[in-house]
């Protein structure tokens, strides 16, 4: 199998789209730690080499584009969705792995900083995925550490990757990103996901509606700073109201952990349950999504609907993530 | 090394026994659930191709036949022993893994359900290897994943790879399945292997004794359903009676979880040790095996007899998980 | 790639030193327990290894050697920093990992001992690292074991990897082992490393200074022992008086859980702690470094200084496991 170089040729002799982005490499050796460092350009960028990664994937399961790169997996709190997706993600692409998520037990137990443990660890491996419980962590990560930082969520702060499958999916069961009406649903105030989905989504011609209950609102300053950059963002209590025109309806898992009273935990987390009745109201082509894990929020009756496109978004994760991975070894 | 086709061509070029089963690829793409799943062809099929691996590993040690394969390792209660040997073998046959065995703090324990987490992992693995504390788990994920699922233990349920590697082990060791008087000793009430192992055997023309103490006596239910086959079995409580005309010696471990109270954990562990006396009782081509792990149900001295086979059983599950990986995935 | 043969060729057509030990293959199959089975060709051995190794990684970050070679990590006690590091080197030399540090959950809580446990690694795997809590664990292992077993740390013993790779980093760093003063500081009587270190050095021509506070004292069995083989060897309380005339300043954590009173580690702790000033005082080609995880002893706005070679220990450290790896395999 010939190797590629760095962003110059195809995978494997792909047909490019000859009016997709040029590939100059601009995210070899690059950190991902904020979907706000990513223009619009940036997006395409990372959507073509995700397509790419999808034909490949489909055409053959796996190929040797980074062989012989290590990734390691730096896990303070563990995610096995998010873990499992990369080291998938670098295996499909003929790479190895170190699992680190027991971290309780490591160095960092005896005390060791994070600047410490990445700077060890990038002796040992090409590229850093971390997970982190504070907000910052990618950031100081970052700063200490001369391979590239993949941020797989810090706290309550971003969760890069995950924003752009999401962009992705969307872009992928509806062919576009503009002209289109997203609807996010449930809780929106702690809901990492949605923050960072909507700051992606300024980017492009949309319209936004935001469905909560009063108590989970979105967070104004977030709020505040989507629609200063022309983001056209509505509130709204009732689902009914806006399912019938929604392009994308985009559910949240409502965590039980930021709740103090398990019995205002159960009056919201039930509010907004979609059912067979609920899709009934939608639309042919609406895109049902939820970024797991689901505890509810969506009836297992609904899973087998075309339009339930979340087990689907799983998928586009792994191409997504091998699009990174690949763009930041400088082989994409 | 050149790549085989699923079950048309010998594996690397092995001169294959011109009187063993016609590969048929009848495995591609199927669940491995129980022992009950499986026919005498189908064993003699896993066996033919457990005895290429062998050959293969004894020759090179790792070949490329699965290369690009990944495999999940989902275990919601861990095994050492179990995950080890999958992963061992998926590396030996050149594809990679994803371990998983902390599910006690992943997507499960937000209360993930156990169809949403392998619907999760078939987007990223070409197949799934499970192990559930909850008898029939299995069944419900093969029920929702499109990829291959190996049963590796479902609570008191099924251990279908451990049952297969016993009675190949049987194989390898004498030759033949027929004719031949299999012992099972120990607690054969909760010993799930045992259980499997009696409803393989009736598939072959052998007799079969049990000797337990009278509480752990070997469940009525399973006795009446082998019985039924027409397995002939015999119940004993003393094992100085039967080992002499015994040609498997299958041990099992008394588990000490099932046991309220310590002391008739101990008077009953204790009861039927194979020491270098009881090994003088028996024939010189006995064979003396062991699911392992041990807890002094056979003596240290024992391990230097030639008939003691328990450590190359260990060796046999390699060859026969490798077998059934590749005969999921299709390639023998 | 084309393979090499056991320690007969250069790795990958490498020019090799003629005037560089004979490759003989001599730790083909050996375990690796203790620095006392290395003798001074031994070493160098080990080091002209290492050297082909750090090229090859600086050359093409990965090559296959070890292709089809499966390591197992049995890890009693976690250690991220050293299971990561012997992962990272199999993989950076194309083999496989086999990651065991879950070892509570595993059959070893079912009551398995040791020799079983290695006796059923090694069914899988083709060499064994292993780290226990217990004294003379890896011994016992080593016996029941016929794959190699590297010692990656056991209780209070030995930790031999650790002694050759410092070992190794003095060598990178100032080109030669004789002549040099090398300065031990901080907790030297719980300081495993430091002991198989000083161990090490007697095969060389160095002068040792220890400095330590009086309750963390160099063991005066471990004193005695090393003065015996020729090992020139002073001891101190003061750090000012010993650091300019130190050519290598090898600075250890003092661990809080050596002490019962927090009063008395934090008197201890703080009172050996590396900062700028420190360095003002030293020689412009002193070499500082430290096995980490490191808690304070060495100050973060040391770290950018270039004497400052702890980050680069880690870096030889994967090419000393690397090494070792290839040669217990019969590679090199």
């Amino acid at each position: 199998m010939e190797r590629v170089q760095a962003g110059h040729v195809p995978i494997l002799g792909l047909q490019r789209d000859p009016n997709g982005p040029v590939r100059d490499g601009r995210f070899a050796g690059k950190h991902i730690l904020s979907v706000k460092q990513f223009s619009k350009a940036d997006i395409q960028y990372v959507f073509s080499v995700a397509e790419e990664m999808r034909t490949m994937v489909e055409l053959v399961g796996t190929f040797d584009l980074l062989k012989g790169k290590v990734l390691a997996c730096l896990f303070y709190s563990p995610s096995t969705r998010t873990s499992s997706s990369f080291i998938a993600a670098i295996n499909r692409l003929g790479g190895g792995a170190i699992p680190i998520s027991e971290v309780k037990f490591s160095s960092v137990s005896k005390g060791e900083s994070l600047p410490d443990t990445v700077r060890t660890l990038q002796a040992y491996a090409d590229v850093i995925v971390l997970r982190h419980h504070e907000t910052g962590a990618a950031d100081t990560a970052a700063r200490y550490c001369k391979k590239p930082i993949i941020n797989a969520g810090d706290g309550v702060g971003e969760h890069p990757t995950q924003a752009l499958l999401d962009l992705f999916t969307i872009q992928e069961e509806r062919g576009t990103l503009d002209g289109l009406t997203v609807t996010m649903l449930g809780d929106l105030k702690y809901g990492r996901t949605v923050h960072s989905l909507a700051r992606l989504l300024t980017l492009f011609n949309v319209k936004v509606r935001l469905v909560s209950p009063e108590s989970l609102r979105f967070p104004p300053g977030i709020l505040e700073e989507v629609r200063a950059k022309g983001l056209q963002v509505t509130e709204h209590t009732s689902m009914e109201d806006v399912v019938p025109d929604t392009d994308i309806l985009y559910v949240t898992r409502v965590q039980k952990e930021y709740f103090e009273d398990l019995k205002a935990y159960e009056a919201v987390q039930g509010s907004y349950v979609i059912t067979s009745e609920t899709m009934k109201l939608a639309r042919k082509d609406m895109v049902l999504m939820h970024p797991l894990p689901r505890v509810g929020e969506i009836s297992m009756e609904v899973d087998d609907d075309p339009r339930a496109a979340y087990f689907r978004q799983v998928q586009y994760g792994l191409y997504v993530r091998m699009a990174l991975l690949a763009m930041v070894l400088g082989r994409a």
